[in-house]
């Protein structure tokens, strides 16, 4: 786990919350992308050496619907950027965590994601992402 | 907003947390802290350039316990370093955010924090943070 590599924040309305954390961080965000298999609108918002990533449902059977309608707007993962996602997946597995990818799937951003049951870290949803250079 | 200082996360048993974090990140808490006047006790893991921060509640009036009591175990705050915490409360209230402190105050790790309030913020608890050189 090399950095916090984003923060991955559900909202309602892609649209209205581009403009609420462009005034947060004094800038609009640096790019926004479908991943239709997730069913999901994202967008990324630059800080430092970090990114926020809102969502948006693009469907009821989206992942983020579900959170959205359980739990409403708010923190929904958080993402360490790792070196390599095989060997970590294997490591964590090992020290008893629950990984629900054990292949690595791609995500948004051009990465490869992983993530890690909530039930075994503390109520937290956690992914693991490696940058993918052969996308 | 120079990047994300921590995450802060709201648990039931710091010292069973520490372990299960310990084994997330590959290595031990850096530090455990008591805020007194927050009603927690906290541990902070780095990971590159961010840390996370544990928090458990030590008195039932704590906002960490009632945090707990209404959502479990999970995701509390995001905080973000800030150069000059007082000129970006002027900044973030003159765009129309709810900041809960507007004089900031002391809180864990050296630094003089400040709160948005979440209904501003979709639903996000966010901090900002600056380092307390005077303490």
């Amino acid at each position: 786990m090399r950095k916090i590599e984003h923060i991955g924040i559900a909202v309602h309305d892609l649209e209205n919350s581009n403009e609420l954390f462009s005034k947060l961080f004094g800038q609009p965000a640096y790019k926004t992308e479908e991943v239709e298999s997730e069913g999901v609108k994202t967008s990324f918002f630059m800080c430092g050496p970090n990114k926020i990533e809102l969502l948006e449902a693009t469907n009821e059977n989206s992942p983020i619907a579900k959170f959205l309608e359980k739990k409403g707007e708010g923190i929904h993962h958080i993402a360490f950027d790792v070196e390599n996602i095989y060997t970590e997946i294997e490591r964590l597995k090992n020290e008893g965590f629950t990984v629900l990818n054990e292949i690595p799937k791609k995500g948004a951003d051009n990465k490869l994601v992983a993530f890690l049951h909530p039930k075994s870290t503390n109520g937290v949803l956690i992914e693991l992402c490696q940058e993918n250079t052969c996308l």
